[in-house]
């Protein structure tokens, strides 16, 4: 049997049920600095790959936030990636500082110049996307916010072969509620290109 | 010391960058139907939620697939998610079937109807989200699909407390390359609403 949820529903509230069925959800931990100079650092899990070439990502700001603000008035943010590592920090930057205070410098995180653009980058993340805004797009409440990604920065330690080896990276993820998802173990698969490669 | 991969150097493919550092990816599992009547059935992992109040989910589709063909020409699909137990169906329904081969029938995935859209939901599937084309948009190689969520149809054993529990969803993850993520153990944080509430 199924419960069917309806939208039209005035009494149903969307939200608890996309967070709770959309998932696991990646987090971009985000730096970003404003007009005013002053720099801010919060997790986003509403984001994801927009297009692969050109290399555009996603992420949706519910509402207005600093994040948001900063990155329309100065056109550039910094994807970092949130490991287990650093749950407690990445989950801390998500409280209501004011637009004033510099989520990094309060919570004692290590930051460090990025290599193309303005946002510090975090320096005991694995990887970091340095993004220059492409579009925004207000959708209800929200606001769909798409970067092109000038270049990845990666930790020599996480590459395997050349290439970022999800063990040694182990990101985090999102979950409905209050949950957060560990590291999942990866598992390899072989794709089946043409149908009659299926066994 | 980090590698840092410039996107503007031609030697760089970023879409192999881009799948292993974000991560891990939630997988729609997307049904829909042509103009044809053909049913379609296939996996997408740059997939989010774009809007909160109205509930508008997106996904991106690299090139011209059928799923996007079909979303354009009957302004519907069905997000079904993917769990552990569909693992290897899932990634069956990846491989390059005709446009004319519906793959559930393909592979014996049984459908049920959904409750307010003509594409089937998948009976297995713990939850399955109806949605409405709302917009695309091109980008370089990809199209960004959004669609809004009309209902949510989730199977009552998921539910703990009215609420989809992560821990009996069990959801599948991508991660780069041929790797999936087995689901996430979930661990409950305390989000700090106010900075003063971080210890």
């Amino acid at each position: 049997m199924r419960t069917v949820i309806r939208c039209d529903d005035p009494e149903v509230d969307p939200y608890r049920w996309l967070t709770s069925l959309v998932l696991p959800r990646p987090i971009a931990w985000i730096s970003s600095v404003g007009a005013d100079g002053v720099a801010n650092l919060a997790p986003h899990s509403f984001f994801s790959v927009a297009c692969a070439h050109p290399p555009i990502v996603s992420f949706t700001s519910v509402g207005d936030k600093d994040t948001l603000a900063n990155v329309r008035a100065t056109g550039e943010f910094v994807v970092n990636l949130a490991t287990l590592a650093m749950l407690e920090l990445v989950n801390n930057t998500s409280a209501r500082f004011a637009p004033d205070v510099d989520e990094a410098a309060a919570l004692g995180i290590c930051v460090e110049p990025s290599t193309l653009v303005t946002p510090m980058r975090v320096t005991d993340s694995p990887a970091s996307l340095e993004c220059r805004l492409h579009s925004t797009q207000t959708l209800g409440d929200s606001t769909l916010v798409l970067g092109e990604v000038l270049a990845f920065s990666v930790r020599e330690e996480m590459l395997v072969d050349g290439r970022p080896d999800a063990s040694r990276l182990r990101p985090l993820s999102r979950l409905g509620g209050n949950l957060w998802g560990l590291p999942p173990d990866p598992v390899a698969v072989r794709r089946p290109v043409q149908p009659d490669e299926i066994v």
